[in-house]
């Protein structure tokens, strides 16, 4: 299955990571480029801080959990990517970068980041947020109207394959059906 | 609907556009990074090339049509990136760049720019095709095979809209299904 | 759009209807067949009412809205569906049928008539809700474990349409994405 | 995975079925009631052919493999159903029936069935074709528009499974992406 494009296939993944196909959307959808000052929580295997770095100008990623940042740790040297620090520390606690131009949250209980989210972005800056299941993607939604982020979009991505092969030309019988909802807003 | 995120939504179009939805993907899964060198054709109102020229280093877009590469050409003024170059011309004909690391494709019968292609991508180097129906799909596959590229891959992507709501949160009721299969391969 | 096949674009209907994709999934996985005592609420159009009295026995289809059974009434007329028996009433108070194969829910609070359901069908018999937010889904499904039932599924269907066309083939721009989720449940 | 519902459960299968995502669509797609006589083929396990017997009035389904047959008339004996016939045939050749409300076509090639397909079906009787391929699809369909069918439309259903756990209410993370594609068709 094409869900593991080259440049991903090499890197080290603990139980779960962010698939190449969010990594992509959430590039396209947060605007992000090279100019592109990110924070990340919480860094997991580093996937999505190690897609966002590929790109970006700076990416610091936080994780509550050492044992995380080490397998990220590896992803960051194995693609030499100084542009990517990696913190230990809790988002909701405090984000220490100022004027940052994209937040990215996949952590439980995300909402709870939002308010520090809201200082540590610059005006007309984004927040994405990977959340699995419904039930929080409301409560950040919620959480998101209360502080007055705008442009709140939710969006699921799936992407199917097709085989070109001898007997004919058809879609992949199975695939993956769900990872996670995107939540895209705007800081006012 | 979310099909136009933020930095979109300012750039002209003419009657057809690659939409973010495919960028973010041949972005994630061609692994273009700050270092990329690309080749993008057909131009057309230049929003592939631009969102390419967003995070990679430069930018060689052509079109056979200069009328598409006048509205190209605002977008690019538009977004200030000089990294960008437009050039009229036929792929099909010649590749004037060397050792470059992705050549996009979005163009009739884009088959038939495969060689050209090959000669211009290093070792390594990725081409990514935008192709909406089956059957070009099949005739640039079985070309890619002939002429010994690797790691073929198909796929279509679909985002989908969630809604919150006072009323219950759901999938929005319609959206798009199809903009175009991406087809994906590496030069030996 | 091949959202209504032949028999269906015949029927009136009111601002809502269940549609043939979900009416057919709904027979097909409640194993409704010639034998088959149903019960459905609301009557809405009644669409699923008579699409379920064309394969079944007996159809009870109650509403609580006498306006909307003038429309099912000239439905069933038609068609000419004796064996669907339109009656005004609420599920949730009463379910007057013993011994029933399949009962079909699509209201507000279709877990309030849970208890009900429950009397009403025979032991193996079938319960299918059809739930557009997935705050209702949930609560509806709490309700089904309390209450014992069995073989818990919750899906959604989508049917996309495929165009072959002099320019190629290639599946259809635009379609549905959402009408609501299937719920299916056994009593013990 | 919600594949199989109960009924299905039992049936005996060989190494390839239509599932009841497809047998439900294609009973709500066509028309298939009480009153239809069906003509099916090839048989195969017999999915399809129980699943039209068990809502339509009488079901001829046509096999050229009698090991095949074998396997169909353990489910057809299972479920009881005396109006469904099982023959060993090939409807390329003879199709023996008039005045057929719906065919279904399960078969390679089931294009070159069509001559006597359209023989066999009464005015505004309704054919299906389940196909895999697009290649298929497409010979299939140019067929049909050279005999003069109406109403041609190729859809493909894809039915998805959501979890409601005690941790939240997500999509199921894997599931089916395509058994095949349905083409329908009236004849004149």
């Amino acid at each position: 299955m094409f869900v593991y494009p080259q440049i991903y296939r090499k890197l080290r993944r603990g139980p779960q990571v962010i698939l190449p196909k969010d990594i992509g959307i959430i590039i396209a959808y947060s605007g992000a480029d090279k100019g592109s000052v990110c924070v990340d929580a919480g860094t997991g295997s580093g996937w999505l801080a190690v897609g966002l770095a590929r790109v970006c100008k700076e990416v610091y990623s936080y994780d509550v959990r050492p044992e995380f940042t080490a397998i990220a740790q590896k992803n960051k040297d194995l693609l030499g990517l100084e542009n990517l620090v990696l913190k230990t520390g809790d988002v909701k606690k405090k984000i220490e970068e100022k004027d940052v131009d994209i937040v990215t949250l996949d952590m439980p209980e995300s909402e709870k980041a939002l308010k520090n989210v809201k200082k540590a972005l610059k005006g007309g800056g984004r927040v994405v947020s990977y959340i699995p299941h419904t039930e929080q993607v409301k409560k950040y939604v919620q959480t998101l109207e209360k502080l007055g982020f705008l442009d709140i979009h939710i969006i699921e991505v799936m992407v199917r394959e097709m085989m070109v092969r001898q007997e004919g030309t058809r879609p992949s019988t199975k695939g993956i059906w769900h990872t996670a909802y995107l939540v895209f807003a705007v800081k006012q």
